[in-house]
């Protein structure tokens, strides 16, 4: 293991962390606010440690795959704890567990939170809480990527263990520019998304802090109803990005570099627009007494699938109160996720097409044992290795959830709240059913289950293996 | 495709379930129960069609994978049909959507019924609903493989496809002894339970009854409150049998040929026992309070964690009232299910072990990438292709049930209700929780979901896949 360079990458996220923080220290000097002292003191640890971590430049390059994962899953795990401490300096969220419960939610773009009374929090507070969102979505070590001048091939090895989906696709040839591309594109759309939020009169502050929740499909709301209390133009709006959001991000490059076939030809964004389609047809039909008119009902049903299937986790009504196969619908969504090479979490939709393509090619094995067929995806073969990591992905999946599900249900709470909460964290989506439902929150459970629904978060957030590492005696031998 | 000989094995199929059949018949003989016409019209039909099928001897000698799955899956389905007619002549259950739920739930081992007063039954129809039990255990083709006088290459794909499990192991060369000594061993365990439940003083016909369910790890009872009102003794007999049959049956061939270390060795048992154990203190400790002292909890606890990991489905308590923690690994066992290559039902234990190396040594992988390492069970390393077919079951496994619980929401009952009967009926266990819990009955739902869990039932059974090959275009496609 090569702790000299993981030290360094750790110790530039720190410095970078601290960089964030101006932003809500801005905040609390706009609003006159003294909670954000604790912005102020977490950034001088951070600065601190990181410059003592980074004063050595590092001799050894040697960055394996192995690296690659125990950095990635590090420096998420330290990002969350620093991002917590003004939390907890500030006496916002006193209770330590509590806050690294929200922090980890936050940048892990769940948007679980344990807090009951969310219009409690100072402004600053707020605007870190729905910032983290927008600094997790993309992934940090991306952002690292674009700004410091690392060389050598570990580059590749990190946005392997930080980017979701069975599959990273560099879109130019240089693992870094292709950083650059990405989080121009993220800047891009934020932007957009402020503006046309801004024009349908939405005050700044609510702008800026649900934009960065949509934009890393995380979910942290700003006020106790969600989504709820806003204008139906900006509920519109807030659909429509949340569900661009979700579209895997080479489909936008593609866009770009005017190769408009094979955008539009993409199978995992045309799979994944022809679930949220039937998804909220179906809803809308079997919601429709709820609702004053049809119209209004294929609104909120397009709302809450485009909320659940890119596992953001706003809400505008109380789905848990709908009909069970609405719920059920919902539920199932939870699982499948958004596409992969996007913000949003959950099982990815490729993965999805993947299985799905390698069940159908088994069905013809079992008629024709000799047939020899391909599995391919965008007219391309999938590579075997692909598959492989695709089938035992899922398996693990299954496992950590169940493991999950038996640790949190000592708690004693029913079995709907405990599979929920566990699908609702893993998946990074946020409001489950029944007691951690969308007019709920995760504060009832107890320091222990709230640490397994933290590891729950992260391991979604990272796909598991990152996280699984970590726990492997063999990582940590001297190579 | 060779018509002709499913044609002819369908055929033997009927002409041999007319003379199970017999049994019933003297069953009503003897309580003189007017009911039992219903078996003899039953009976005369199922000759008549069978003769008609084996008239013709067939000359095409073509039988391919193709063909016994489709075969398998066919037989199970007439024989279901078949089965259910005398509950419907009868008019014990009128409603021939019920018949055939109770009938495939007896065929398949599930234990669900529809059915709220199971007393009302006349004699002859309890004894054919725990007998379909013993059919469905060891399976009907394989006592076909017995008694016909088949030759050719089609009996591994027959024992292939209806044997459950990753892999099919011939214990002798010849596939119709393997059969044999498997029935064998089978007839014998079921002789000594009923010996051992008549020294517990029960009555003989409880006695037959409640060891079909056993031996098949069905679950029908013959009393509305199942085991619960049967003696300690009976209990802990009934609790080992449940365990043994649960147990992989090469094991016990390894014992009569007396190789004893091998049998003691073998992973996948030891791994069923391990669990059995680990889960039966952990509810122990967990329910203690609800029993006189512990002694009992451990024995009741026992009890359901073999009833519920061997799918059998036989309660003692109402488990739905247990804590939540002792409910969720409850649901946890019927996931796992009991052994490959024994009469219990869910994913089997060796499903488990192999997907659990997978992913072990994919970790590996990830770590060092080169490494090359085999994944072994039982000393030996497993081919890929069970290693690829497993990973695939996984998948279609996880698939369908999620399918089937969204089709069931229709009927708007709540969400633990609908998982759990799915898990009952995929699984072949039997009862679930809430609305479908030990107490409860399966009459509640639609004839739509009804058709949705027989689907799930005889998936469950066979395998999945040579029930979705029934439903593949390329399957009924002349050769």
């Amino acid at each position: 293991m090569n702790y000299s360079i993981i030290a360094y990458i750790i110790g530039s996220i720190l410095k970078l962390e601290a960089v964030f923080m101006l932003l809500p220290c801005i905040t609390a000097l706009i609003y006159q606010e003294q909670s954000g002292f604790a912005f102020l003191i977490t950034m001088v640890i951070c600065l601190i440690i990181g410059f003592l971590l980074t004063i050595k430049k590092t001799g050894n390059k040697v960055f394996h795959a192995k690296e690659g994962f125990v950095t990635v899953a590090l420096s998420w795990l330290i990002l969350s704890i620093a991002g917590a401490a003004p939390f907890v300096i500030s006496g916002s969220i006193p209770d330590p567990v509590d806050a690294l419960f929200e922090t980890v939610s936050g940048f892990t773009t769940t948007g679980s939170s344990i807090l009951s009374d969310v219009e409690a929090l100072s402004h600053c507070m707020l605007f870190w809480r729905s910032f983290t969102h927008w600094i997790g979505g993309m992934g940090v070590l991306v952002f690292i990527l674009c700004l410091l001048p690392l060389t050598g091939g570990y580059h590749m090895n990190l946005m392997k263990a930080e980017s979701p989906g069975p599959s990273v696709n560099r879109l130019v040839p240089k693992v870094q520019s292709t950083a650059k591309i990405l989080y121009t594109i993220y800047l891009g759309m934020t932007l957009l998304q402020i503006l046309l939020l801004l024009i349908g009169k939405m005050p700044l502050f609510d702008t800026l802090c649900i934009t960065f929740g949509t934009a890393g499909t995380g979910g942290f709301g700003i006020k106790n109803s969600s989504i709820a209390g806003y204008s139906t133009y900006i509920q519109v709006i807030v659909t429509i990005f949340m569900i661009l959001f979700g579209i895997n991000f080479n489909v936008y490059f593609l866009l770009l570099t005017r190769k408009f076939t094979q955008a539009f030809k993409h199978e995992e964004v045309r799979y994944y627009l022809g679930i949220i389609a039937f998804s909220t047809i179906i809803i809308a039909l079997n919601t429709k007494h709820l609702f004053q008119n049809i119209g209004t009902a294929f609104q909120q049903s397009a709302f809450q699938v485009g909320s659940i299937i890119t596992t953001t986790g706003y809400s505008t009504t109380d789905f848990n109160q709908w009909p069970a196969l609405s719920k059920t619908i919902l539920v199932l969504l939870m699982f499948i996720g958004a596409c992969a090479g996007s913000t949003g979490g959950g099982f990815k939709v490729s993965r999805l097409i993947i299985l799905c393509k390698t069940a159908r090619k088994e069905l013809t094995l079992c008629l024709h044992p000799n047939a020899v067929k391909k599995v391919k995806m965008d007219g391309k073969a999938i590579p075997h290795e692909v598959v492989r990591t695709t089938n035992i992905f899922l398996f693990v999946y299954v496992l950590v959830f169940g493991l999950s599900v038996l640790l949190i249900s000592i708690d004693n709470f029913d079995l709907t709240t405990n599979f929920t909460a566990v699908a609702a964290t893993f998946n990074n989506i946020g409001p489950g059913l029944e007691m951690v439902g969308p007019t709920q929150n995760f504060g009832l459970f107890s320091h222990f289950s709230k640490c397994v629904l933290i590891f729950d978060m992260l391991a979604g957030r990272l796909e598991i293996f990152p996280l699984l590492i970590l726990f492997k005696k063999d990582t940590w031998k001297k190579f």
